[in-house]
């Protein structure tokens, strides 16, 4: 069979495990990671998908591939499918979420919000997770702006917020108040991402706890009762370690 | 003002904090604990709410009374109340439901589904937890039925099970299988639970975890793709204290 879409530039293809944070927290996904990112945050918990440094390891897949891979690892029996990066809105996925929603998967994609793709109205869930400062990248509410408009109100969309300070955490606030109607999560950082190639250097679960414990403290001392507050579920389950 | 409702007996008030499990995990949430259980699980982690050995710990309270109490905590601002026990549905909860309902405040009931109450048809959320057989308890599906039937579709219901082992994940597959339309939580349990009146208690959160990964691993070997599984995030970052 001829596949004339664009091919797909993979870091890595893994599960089913369980999504370990946001609104799909918990529940069997299978995670096609996409290599490539127009971002570099400063905290980036997934180097092997960003830095060019790494582009050996990606490849490039076409649809048909991913999907056979998708399929494989599922067993054909019909799941969540996260888009993940790097930021997956770089990659041409429309052709991939056809064809796994003709075999009843969904689809999950998690993005900065920084690049428009006409596809968001495919997806199942949209994820945008606007960088805050501890990034140390600038935020473009216009185009996050246009990622929904995009999205056409057809996947359900969330807004998720890794949050680092009080200054992440004053951000997050503002995000919140741009986009009313929208569910927030927030998430306390990894301030020990993995080196790559290197996925048993030493995670302070200890210290994110803490972080945890400060957001929760947080949100309840200022009543914002309609954000949930949920940590990395696989990094406390399994550290740093890739493909869990 | 007088309050003709009968009493609620209450074991404890506290919050906000998050909710530590299930469909509502992150959200911030006031708890109302109640007092007393026609069931006695043999690893219950809620003795002090549950042992009538503790009773003199509980209140006999009014609505009008409770419904102060939340306010307080709450600060007036409407957020999510969550009703728990104890089973809660052996309380008269209606009337706090409808005085919370009107101030824009909502409710969670969680239990094990052994008494159906009219008011469940009230809440915003039903979480029905069948308790598997490492509790020691039985199940009466008939009755777990009909609590659904009094909810009448109105609040979001799901299922909760606890998880210890094979025979608990077994019994968590055809509580799933005999309710199709409504989404699972699956949930490792407690092996170290709170000794009432010590709640330094050690808590075995490796174990826990331990236990969670299995549970990780079944769901996706079984390719069970629809359920979710979640650990008591609670338990990881306070143990078994009480009140957070």
């Amino acid at each position: 069979m001829t596949d004339t879409h664009p091919a797909i530039r993979v870091s890595e293809i893994f599960g089913p495990t369980i999504q370990g944070e946001g609104v799909l927290i918990g529940l069997p996904t299978v995670f096609v990671r996409t290599g490539g990112c127009d971002y570099r945050c400063s905290w980036c918990d997934s180097l092997h998908a960003v830095d060019r440094q790494f582009r050996h390891e990606w490849e490039m897949m076409s649809s048909d591939a991913v999907w056979q891979n998708v399929v494989a690892l599922s067993g054909g029996r019909p799941l969540m499918v996260s888009l993940s990066g790097g930021n997956p809105a770089i990659q041409p996925l429309g052709a991939l979420i056809k064809r796994g929603h003709d075999q009843g998967y969904r689809f999950a994609l998690e993005t900065q919000g920084s690049v428009v793709r006409e596809w968001f109205a495919e997806l199942d869930v949209l994820v945008v997770s606007p960088k805050p400062p501890s990034s140390e990248m600038r935020t473009d509410w216009a185009t996050i702006e246009a990622c929904f408009q995009a999205a056409q109100d057809k996947p359900q969309i969330v807004l998720k917020l890794v949050i680092f300070d009080e200054t992440d955490y004053s951000f997050a606030k503002e995000a919140a108040a741009r986009f009313p109607r929208l569910p927030v999560y927030l998430q306390p950082g990894n301030h020990t991402p993995p080196h790559p190639g290197n996925e048993h250097a030493p995670v302070d679960v200890d210290g994110i706890m803490k972080r945890m414990e400060w957001l929760v403290d947080s949100v309840t001392r200022d009543r914002w009762f309609e954000a949930r507050v949920l940590p990395q579920l696989h990094v406390m389950l399994w550290g740093n370690k890739r493909g869990v």
